[in-house]
């Protein structure tokens, strides 16, 4: 295998940042590159800490998403950040950009539906700020959390050996918003179900919590950006390389309905695609029974197998051609080398 | 008096929002409504956290900010509202918008301005997100500081007969503002200090920290929005009202003689302007001397009379010509009625 490609786009910006910023000190138990920060400030649990912006424009377009659902997906997509570290949250502050001209029921209606999210994920709001945005509106979340010292997870810890999963189905969001983009109509459940996977993605706290709990997974993040993208972090931050075959990979059966509709590659939307929120771990063989019993007594569905940890580096997908590396091939704010 | 009028504008959005997210649980000592919240997570002491936006049309220009100045008041801005709980700033995050086509040694350059302020001011930069931004620059900082709990100031507390101070000058921030965004060339001496009133704010940490560990202040805010906001906040979370003598008022000697110049009014300046980022606090007339002693002794400025707490509500400008109100005459981002 050759060595990884460099890093350009997103991954280098922070990193560059990073070096810019320096070491954490002592009581920062995990700094920049992570799903949150953690700090052991509150006795035996770590806080960890995220921030998440979603701009107009960018993250979403108001001609599909109502306000009530954009305060739900500003709050879901921090809710999975602690997701991601196995963690529980618990306090929320919303900093609010609002176009000075427009209706400011929007603005209402935007805090209703978070608000409706944070109570049902137990997150209380507790403060923020608004100002007025020149351009679109902008939802900025910071939330903390908590997850006890001994339990936290991480993307660093997969081992050569370990198997990959992935807690749902893959490929919905990102079919959703190529559909939704297109105003595609599909057979109206599955146009239902994919546009509420790109709109309203469910934050993973269940199982994130099983897998710290219980110990189950060696390293875990959230699938915000895509598979290729997102292993690719794990695969980083654990010095290893992972392998998908793709005959297997667990793309929804509403994406390989959907996908040639509009003549997508399903494999792609599955891989490439961002925003599925679902939560990718790496766990040890003999650990699978435990896993596959802890979820099934928690309701929740079976952890659907991706692919293996091996040595090396890189996210690489096995066909019957061969294989290749996909790794950064997910979605990226900034194609840029620095 | 007449009965203060109703709230509009960036109040009344904060208030709605604020009666959506319901009461915080009995963990959170201050929800919305203060300069920060404070979580009783961390020992003897609250932890404080704040959120603050900056965009690029609304709060600053390029055209006149260096993108490390950026990065540094990104910052400040936020230390200010730990500085208003009387508090010590901790660990930060940024969440960066950059527009894609931009050079991304633009964003190095602010996370270096950034880096160093953090530094000056014993704060870790330890996570956040970079997102692509459609129109300008958005720095969005989250921070967490702590104060001891027996010590916390807050927004109310303020009393009748109690003394108002400012811990300096008023309306150097607004007056630079203006003559940055005209063009005005005014003397260099002069020109040089209002540029960075506006440009490199320096919030009142010490200053704060002394008014909370020696009970010196009844009720504390920073001035972000303007002393006849600002002191409106105070006057509201504290039910009483406020007057300030004219002729007696702080002004800066500095926007005294750069005002004429630009045809501006210098008592507007210093009480309807924004961004002096000095902190605003009340204190019993009979700790006016303990409060000079300790200030001098820290080797800070004195504090500046400012006026006094009266009953009823709003803020009053007292003239020879009578008495009027000024609250809410400040900056808002929101000019609307909800």
């Amino acid at each position: 295998m050759p060595p990884e490609k460099p890093l350009t786009g997103e991954p280098a910006l922070i990193n560059a940042l990073s070096r810019i910023f320096g070491p954490p000190p002592a009581a920062v138990a995990v700094g920049i590159g992570d799903d949150c920060a953690a700090l052991a400030v509150a006795g035996p649990d770590y806080l960890l800490w995220t921030v998440d912006t979603l701009l107009e424009g960018v993250h979403f377009d108001l001609a599909y998403f109502s306000l009530s659902q954009l305060g739900y997906k500003a709050l879901a997509v921090n809710l999975s950040d602690i997701a991601a570290m196995g963690g529980e949250p618990l306090y929320a502050l919303l900093s609010l950009g609002w176009p000075q001209g427009r209706d400011p029921a929007g603005a209402l209606a935007l805090g209703e539906g978070l608000a409706r999210t944070a109570g049902e994920f137990g997150v209380a709001v507790i403060g923020g700020d608004t100002v007025a945005s020149p351009k679109g509106v902008m939802v900025t979340i910071s939330l903390l959390g908590r997850v006890p010292k001994g339990e936290m997870l991480q993307r660093r810890g997969a081992k050569v050996g370990d198997r990959i999963y992935v807690t749902g189905p893959l490929g919905e969001a990102a079919a959703g918003l190529e559909m939704l983009k297109r105003g595609a109509a599909l057979e109206p459940g599955l146009q239902e179900s994919l546009a509420q996977a790109h709109l309203a993605p469910q934050p993973q706290l269940r199982a994130g919590r099983i897998l710290a709990g219980e110990r189950l997974a060696s390293a875990l993040i959230d699938l915000s950006d895509g598979v290729a993208t997102d292993l690719g972090h794990v695969c980083r931050a654990s010095g290893v390389g992972g392998r998908i075959p793709a005959e297997t990979a667990p793309v929804s059966l509403r994406v390989l309905a959907a996908a040639p509709l509009m003549s997508l590659d399903p494999l792609d939307l599955a891989l490439k695609g961002g925003e599925d929120y679902q939560l990718l771990f790496t766990s040890p063989p003999e650990k699978a029974a435990a896993l596959f019993q802890a979820f099934e007594q928690a309701g929740l569905p079976r952890p659907l197998p991706l692919g293996e940890i091996i040595p090396g580096a890189g996210v690489w997908l096995a066909t019957p051609e061969g294989e290749k590396e996909i790794s950064g091939e997910g979605f990226d704010h900034f194609r840029l080398d620095l």
